[in-house]
């Protein structure tokens, strides 16, 4: 991207120029009265403005996401602001959304989340440390319900909770692998119920995912009512209500469900909030902001989680569907190192020019349109250019799609900001105003579980078919006679790959997809199929990201990416 | 107070007017610059103001203590409030400091810690919920150093922790007792390495302490970096600088050290920063806003935790050493109710008159009164009222005082605000202006541990003698021998009672009392000495709090309190 050292996305982020959140504000219309400040650079919008735009017209959505992830990186959070950047100096007011970043990772290795390079939305040390708190008060009603269980099986147990079927693990936000499996309540009778339990990451709460899909605060109460956080010993689910855990949980989720507003670094609004995961949830940010946006904006950029078999196959059918979306466009992100990792090339090797394995894992991008084609979304490919490109590989992408008929441009926008993301904006908004979008859903909720999920692993991954395991066959059984069958889908599968094989990178045919457990988030609603090994608590690196950070003698971050 | 059914004092609070912010911030000289606001209602003072007023003359300093606290309640962050804003009707310009609340008290039963009636600090609802995100930015910082312990077990331990002895226990902002003892690293060898740990509610964390104790954010990351988080097999201590930890947690806590600035119910200008457990740490609010308030007021009204013998002693032994602070007066709260309950009637026999119980319960008040004398500070007894009060009980409490020569004034802040603590501030204004204060403590430095303690067991509790455990005894040896004994003591002593035994209420002599354990707190910088079971992990009750909680139809707070 450049040709000398780079500067850091810290360096950068500090040495840019933002302007008092209120200003960014006034561009899309809204008054210091509508804001609940954060300091200078941040703010929430209060229920007021929700409701107060409620009446005006949407503007153009248009949803980034990319191919299988690869070590290589793709930059899809980068494309994503750069484009809302160029759109703006397109003179198309646009507005960012996008998910916030966990600590977790930020302590770990995972680098930032708040885009790179000159597409960032800023201030990028508040958003990556505790921004405007969004993730304290999740953990904070996450785990006040499990006192509250854990509260009353001591109390008694008056609702007969079978202690060995709490489905409610606590959350902390940090990776830390020594939480992932506990014992609690041991010391003695006075010390609570001895029990196994397990930490997730806050991300991994249902409460993320609830807060992401409600579409008012009183949805959300109703959503953490039905929340399951037990069963009985007749099997029979316990709720979060029958704790008496809602309210207090939506109280302190009252400003969380707020949508934050930051800025670009190009001072470009942004709506940065909410994040759930990408497998065992749904992988965008929040509903309510998407749709603030939308009133707000005349072009929406977002994003979804993992690759486009993932985040945007649930863009589609989770989120789409209870806020009645339609993306008027699709943004595909590649980049040749990673087509080239898809094509069969090692990472070690990704410097050298090779352009038969780029033209390979072209295939990968050509089912991921296909499948958006599918689903009636209009799709643009945004070569995210790294400085190793060469211009070969960079014509076979670029000619294969307009062989195809396919709109794409290069995207340079974390060197240049939206002046690098120009021809995509372009692209987007030609794709945007031919009108072509027409959200189709590929499966129906009314079909059944077994169904929905062969629909996805056919028609989205490319799989010959779909085995349960005993297991997963039985809880289908019990998810349909307690009356949840209806639900969305929701799977957790490896994002590196098609297949269910992290392994088996690039275009895969004729392999078999396996569901070995289901697990209904009936207050988020929806069904996750799990199909492997789901890490909902990260551990740290033997280096961890967090051995390098402090705090300058000016009280400025250092070591923060 | 009141002779009809009270309003609550969320009623209360949800129909006071408020002041916008930064008007109430020009009150004391400070520009919208200088704040980082949260909200409309509540702000963070930046670094620069700390840094700009360094230099002005220090206004007046008032410390709120009680006598031993009963389940009759005394009121004394309330008399806080009060008494600020009548020294300010009084043309005093004066800022309340108070400590911050933790949620798992608000979720249990405790009631708001935010004063009450019409002497309390707003936005009361975000004050007891989440305020402006310290709790969380302590724990997050805290279960970081957690999460890097147990990484390095994992990572091959190349410091030789003994994992017996890991002294750093993880926190939660909540009431949990099934955490208080726990297993954690189980599941197998990628899930860290099994041990015993347990967990502690927020505001008992060493890192909360350090918080409101360092006097800068440099002196901050110090204290962090010299916490002993566990000790390796030769039994020589491990520190969070070790463990690589003590900038990630500094990083963490750069907004939380920041003193937050609100308003009172009369629009008094309240620095409410801080909230240290006052038995295993020394109770009082952030010394950072203690000396801020000093810059900007006249006269600066704060409390301490618990009765006169542990805040108002480790006020001036602990957090007065490290700031050169010298109170100029100090007011003692008390109520006939709790007089007469330390005179020896029953909580249920509260409401009938008995002249002579008072009497008897005078004893306590005189006794912490002599303790203020020794310690070279002159005292205001402020008799909060009650409507249950007699006139003969409270004539009882003030001709003694007269006849002692003590000023005392009733208090009637509770259902006047800050007209009905004229005359206590009257009595204030005298004893801060008779010069007669000077703050000297009752121990040295460089005294023994074991005398130390016997200073404050005799010459504050007024107990008999001081007997030592065999581990207490070995446990002084130890930390004589690495170096720690010039440390200040934090007495760790039920607050019900003079002795170390909670059923002993009123007046006691010629106890003994017993220290069990001795636990340096290295980076806070004080020697705890526990005298009893300290619990730092309440539970819930059977009907917790919040069971009643919720948001009305416009998003309101309900329930609360």
């Amino acid at each position: 991207m450049t040709t000398t050292k780079p500067l850091s996305d810290l360096t950068i982020a500090q040495q840019a120029k933002t302007l008092p959140i209120k200003e960014i504000a006034a561009k899309i219309g809204l008054q210091e009265d509508d804001l609940d400040l954060y300091g200078k650079y941040k703010a929430k919008l209060s229920y007021d403005v929700l409701d107060r735009v409620k009446t005006k017209q949407d503007g153009k959505l248009v949803l980034v996401t990319a191919i299988n992830p690869t070590p290589a990186g793709e930059g899809k959070s980068t494309v994503t602001v750069g484009l809302g950047q160029a759109l703006n100096q397109l003179n198309k007011q646009a507005i960012v959304c996008l998910r916030e970043p966990s600590l977790g990772p930020t302590m770990g290795l995972k680098g930032g989340a708040a885009g790179g390079g000159f597409s960032q939305v800023l201030p990028m040390e508040d958003i990556n440390l505790h921004f405007t708190g969004d993730m304290h008060a999740i953990t904070s009603a996450h785990n006040t319900i499990s006192a509250m269980i854990d509260n009353h099986l001591h109390q008694g147990n008056d609702l007969g909770i079978d202690v060995r079927r709490i489905v409610w693990k606590r959350v902390l936000d940090l990776n830390d692998r020594a939480l992932r499996h506990v014992t609690v309540g041991l010391g003695g009778a006075a010390h609570g119920v001895p029990r196994e339990e397990g930490f997730d990451i806050t991300v991994a709460s249902e409460i993320m995912a609830i807060l992401c899909l409600a579409d008012s605060l009183k949805d959300l109460e109703d959503r953490i009512k039905r929340i399951v956080v037990a069963y009985d010993h007749q099997q029979e689910p316990i709720t979060a209500e029958q704790i008496g855990a809602a309210g207090a949980a939506t109280l302190l989720l009252k400003e969380a469900f707020k949508p934050n507003l930051v800025q670009t670094i190009e001072q470009t609004p942004a709506l940065v909030h909410g994040g759930p995961f990408a497998n065992i949830a749904h992988g965008c940010n929040s509903l309510i902001a998407t749709k603030t946006a939308l009133k707000l904006g005349e072009y929406v950029v977002t994003e979804a989680g993992f690759g486009a078999d993932l985040g945007a196959e649930k863009f589609c059918h989770i989120k789409s569907r209870v806020g009645e979306l339609n993306p008027d466009a699709v943004v595909l992100v590649a980049t040749v190192r990673a087509l080239k990792m898809h094509g069969g090339v090692s990472k070690d090797q990704l410097h050298i020019e090779n352009v038969g394995a780029v033209g390979k894992g072209m295939k990968l991008l050509a089912k991921h349109i296909d499948t958006m084609k599918k689903l009636g979304l209009p799709t643009v490919v945004a070569l995210n250019r790294f400085n190793s490109d060469t211009e070969e590989e960079i014509a076979t992408v670029l000619d294969w799609c307009k062989a195809h008929d396919i709109r794409a441009s290069l995207s340079e926008v974390w060197a240049n900001g939206g002046m690098g993301g120009q021809q995509l904006a372009e692209a987007v908004i030609d794709a945007v105003e031919s009108n072509e979008s027409k959200l189709s859903p590929l499966y129906e909720l009314t079909d059944s579980i077994e169904q929905k999920i062969k629909t996805i692993a056919r028609e989205v991954y490319g799989a010959a078919d779909v085995t349960f395991t005993a297991k997963a066959k039985k809880q289908m059984l019990e998810i349909q006679q307690k009356g949840w069958a209806d639900l969305p889908i929701c799977m957790a599968k490896t994002p590196f790959s098609l297949s269910d094989d992290p392994s088996k990178f690039g275009y895969q045919q004729g392999f078999t997809i396996t569901v070995r457990e289901l697990k209904p988030s009936v207050g988020a609603g929806f069904l996750v199929a799990l199909t492997g090994n789901v890490l909902t608590m990260p551990g740290l690196p033997k280096h961890p990201a967090a051995l390098n950070m402090g705090i300058d003698e000016s009280g400025k971050a250092i070591g923060l990416f």
